[in-house]
């Protein structure tokens, strides 16, 4: 059978050990006769695994005490919701950077609660690039960022300190370089990226600011619920958190985040070089503001977009297309993904230029 | 190694059967070469998965085409706010009957939202009963109940009609026995009883319903939003929906909800039958109102208890204690428990009548 290799945006590929893992865990766990399925919340044995997954998120990213690591359900699309609800009172403002799909995403939700400031916006160049200079007005509730566009491949390298809380979702990138989480008050993240399969969320958000929230909210938006009953008020997604336990002790192994992120420097570059120096790709960010988890990159004509799909589909590669909106590719270059992964495909696009330029060398040559 | 007997109360047990497709399905998907962990919501194979799942849920329950079928997350703990945040107007009340725990947790979300009205209430007997006599005021905005309330140990065998929406949390008897869907406006049920793993909710909404909000709620506490969506919004809880599918499969293997129906009343029988001869044991719940999916019961003393508990745990029985607050213990017959686990329970205790008679003949005659 061919050999797949994922390059899906996400839920993405996750380590074959971690996948091994759940499997015999699914069946039986920890050899306790019971599946992790049917294993009570309750139970010490899965506390521990709440308690783990905690423990060892702190010591991957480095979280300090001041902070509170949370589970929650939903995705960062609550998430969109829940900030503004706790933070954002009725009338004031927040400061919204808009650098692309989900940071607009993220705005039209705030819009229910309070009033949004857009202090920077890409939107004229199809968010391409990072809005650089930018300054929330006096007396903003918070700044929200987005680290990583995951549709339009484009993410910060530096944040901004203005004395107001930093929010920031990290859905796509948390976990694959290292970053100072106490430059941050709110850090947001879904799961089926980089932490687990699909179905938990990350919050890591400091304490005094979560103290800081006067309103009655619903139990289930109430961060300091969560935080008071270690993310346990009701059912968690029990699997979703094992999963993550397990591939978290995989990056721990493969030597922390601080490896991963020299692992996933060098796949970029290589995917990056290879989209330069082919004549016929393109990529679509601004160099300065390439991710490293999205490679977004176009064709020189529909033609060799469809051909060049078809081909790398042939060789069992998934999840190149670009989202639906955008169009061209989208590679994902995930924490789990292998370089071999991404030598295949570079290799795979030489190949390609090779053939469609003896092919039809005239027609090309003129693009 | 000794057979494990798992009479926990949720996440429950599931079928041996669906453990092992879904551990399976984690390492090598319908011989795709990925695992359903890696793959994209939007691929055509996952969305094929949430249609089935939508299609069984239909076909089991007998859902009609007026009522949508929803996958949310965040269990029947964020319906308690999500319910009255799209249909309790501000100052308008709604009806509650207040038949346990997570009924009152319902009821104090209710009240973040509008004004609640308790028409009948069980609380003065620990909620050992279900009201029989009431009647929403009129003008209310809906009726809320709970069908099968998991710590006391009742379930409610009939249900009203008031001309106004009716509402229902179904978490721990839904699938379990037949019901007509259309006598209700508005089901919900946490998966983790006889759906699937902890991780989705299950909405079953009548659309005339759902049309009639009028407010602008967050996206992703919008129903409609997940119905023009397919619930999927924004990533859903794919291995969830996932297993929850097996799941659905194995029960219209088995027969459908009505012969399962049959099972659970012949395994609840056999189960109240022996605490009822026992003369070391006694029922919680009144005899009418006896949950046929959670068993309550006390030992007649304490030593009694403890003795008990630790001989069915020496016998791979898990899941027997009673909710903290209630103590004494619980024994949960979900769907996927067999009846030769009912069996082994209940001539553990018998035997454990003998000997402990045996051994102190006079203080228990005595009791």
């Amino acid at each position: 059978m061919t050999k797949i290799h994922n390059f899906g945006a996400g839920p993405c590929i996750l380590p074959a050990s971690v996948m091994k893992e759940a499997a015999k865990a699914i069946v039986n766990w920890n050899g306790s006769g019971l599946s992790i399925l049917e294993i009570s919340h309750r139970s010490s044995a899965f506390e521990a695994v709440v308690d783990n997954t905690q423990l060892l998120i702190r010591e991957l990213l480095g979280v300090p005490d001041s902070h509170s690591v949370l589970f929650l359900q939903g995705g960062a699309s609550t998430q969109f919701s829940m900030i503004p609800m706790n933070f954002l009172k009725n009338r004031e403002r927040a400061a919204y950077l808009d650098t692309g799909h989900f940071a607009q995403k993220a705005i039209q939700e705030a819009r229910l609660f309070g009033s949004v400031e857009i202090v920077g916006s890409s939107r004229e160049k199809k968010h391409m690039y990072i809005p650089q200079i930018y300054e929330p007005s006096e007396g903003s509730a918070y700044l929200h960022l987005t680290s990583n566009n995951t549709i339009e491949g484009t993410e910060m390298f530096s944040f901004p300190k203005f004395g107001i809380p930093l929010f920031c979702d990290m859905s796509s990138d948390i976990f694959s370089r290292e970053i100072n989480v106490d430059d941050f008050d709110f850090i947001y993240a879904g799961a089926q990226k980089n932490l687990g399969p699909a179905g938990m969320t990350l919050v890591i958000a400091r304490n005094s600011l979560l103290d800081s929230v006067k309103y009655s909210v619903p139990a289930m938006s109430d961060y300091r619920v969560f935080r008071d009953n270690n993310s346990m008020f009701n059912t968690p997604p029990v699997f979703s958190i094992y999963v993550a336990m397990l591939n978290l002790l995989w990056l721990k192994k493969v030597g922390g985040v601080s490896e991963i992120e020299r692992l996933n420097i060098e796949k970029a570059k290589m995917l990056y070089n290879e989209i330069d120096r082919n004549c016929l790709f393109q990529g679509c960010a601004d160099v300065r503001d390439r991710s490293r988890m999205n490679v977004t990159f176009v064709a020189k004509n529909k033609d060799v977009e469809t051909a060049f799909l078809k081909l790398a589909s042939s060789k069992g590669m998934v999840g190149i297309s670009g989202y639906r909106a955008v169009g061209g590719f989208r590679v994902s270059l995930y924490n789990a993904l292998p370089i071999e992964s991404v030598l295949a495909l570079t290799t795979l696009m030489k190949e390609f230029e090779k053939t469609t330029l003896r092919a039809t060398p005239l027609s090309l040559h003129n693009l």
